[in-house]
């Protein structure tokens, strides 16, 4: 369990942020400062994926805190602003609701990079390794150890599905669905 | 010039870190987040050295806008509390006086890794490039060609001087002078 005040700048534990500001300018800064530090947070930290109320999910379900709680200062976001901040990354295209994509969600996707990026990053470790014309498994790319030194390593299989698509859009991908229609394995060409 | 609400965290344009905070404990977070500011800044940027006022200090003497005044949200921080944020992080060992070392100064340079540790870098620099038992003037030190790749190229002189203290007392290192008491080079052992 880490909490969030030891790995997140001075700015974390700052009463006024947790405060939702009435001023709609000045809301819309504290907002963006929320979004850094979740990204910041989840960045550092490795984790694909939050609670609507800011605990990361991960596959050992660890007791983990808020990001929204503040336990130094004895602060946190008001529930209604945390959904606010959710609606705001969603628009950005900075997390994605895991079950829909869409913006009420339980769980949001983070994305420190955006789609499109994770999608350069996926290319480009298909052209390193030369893995182009290969059927490789979705599995594979998230878990292999080929993939280890590679940022996308250790992401959910469906959020690496997501990410595909956008090389699928640019006919460099095709994604490769079992009987269900789940992504498990892709083709870059 | 560079904006530093281009290249700073989204925190940066929160309006309520302009306004000094009346309560001594949420003002110390305040100021804890004006320094994590003023360090990521200047890191980034590679300036070594403000004006009191926040004025990044350069050898080009190109003009530049404070980091303390935020024409975006046309906010800035009152001259005041800049002292303070100064002064703390004279004490932190996270800024130091140009002139005198001392809290009180025009100019100071700005320390995002402690004394210490620019040391210890100086000093693997030196291990690293075989250049132990040799005088090594400040100049290359700071300019020469085979510092280009090393975080403390381009240090002004007098900084790097400083720099190397912490390996004089460990008996790793002597500073050479001139006939002014100018430290001019060092030699590692």
């Amino acid at each position: 369990m880490t909490d969030p005040s030891t790995v997140l700048p001075a700015i974390y534990s700052f009463p006024p942020l947790y405060t939702r500001q009435p001023n709609a300018i000045i809301r819309r800064q504290q907002i963006a400062s929320w979004i850094d530090l979740v990204l910041a947070y989840c960045k550092s930290q490795n984790f694909w994926c939050m609670t609507l109320e800011g605990v990361p999910v991960d596959e050992y379900n660890k007791s983990r805190i808020s990001i929204f709680i503040n336990s130094e200062i004895q602060r946190s976001v008001p529930q209604v602003f945390v959904e606010e901040i959710w609606s705001k990354m969603c628009e950005e295209g900075k997390a994605m609701g895991t079950a829909t994509g869409r913006k009420d969600s339980s769980q949001y996707y983070v994305l420190w990079r955006t789609l499109d990026s994770w999608a350069s990053l996926v290319l480009q470790w298909f052209e390193n390794s030369g893995k182009l014309n290969q059927v490789v498994t979705i599995y594979e790319l998230a878990q292999g150890d080929e993939t280890a030194d590679w940022e996308f390593h250790g992401m959910p299989e469906p959020l690496l599905a997501h990410c595909i698509k956008p090389l699928c859009q640019r006919n460099r991908a095709t994604l490769i669905k079992d009987e269900r229609g789940k992504p498990v394995a892709t083709k870059v060409v």
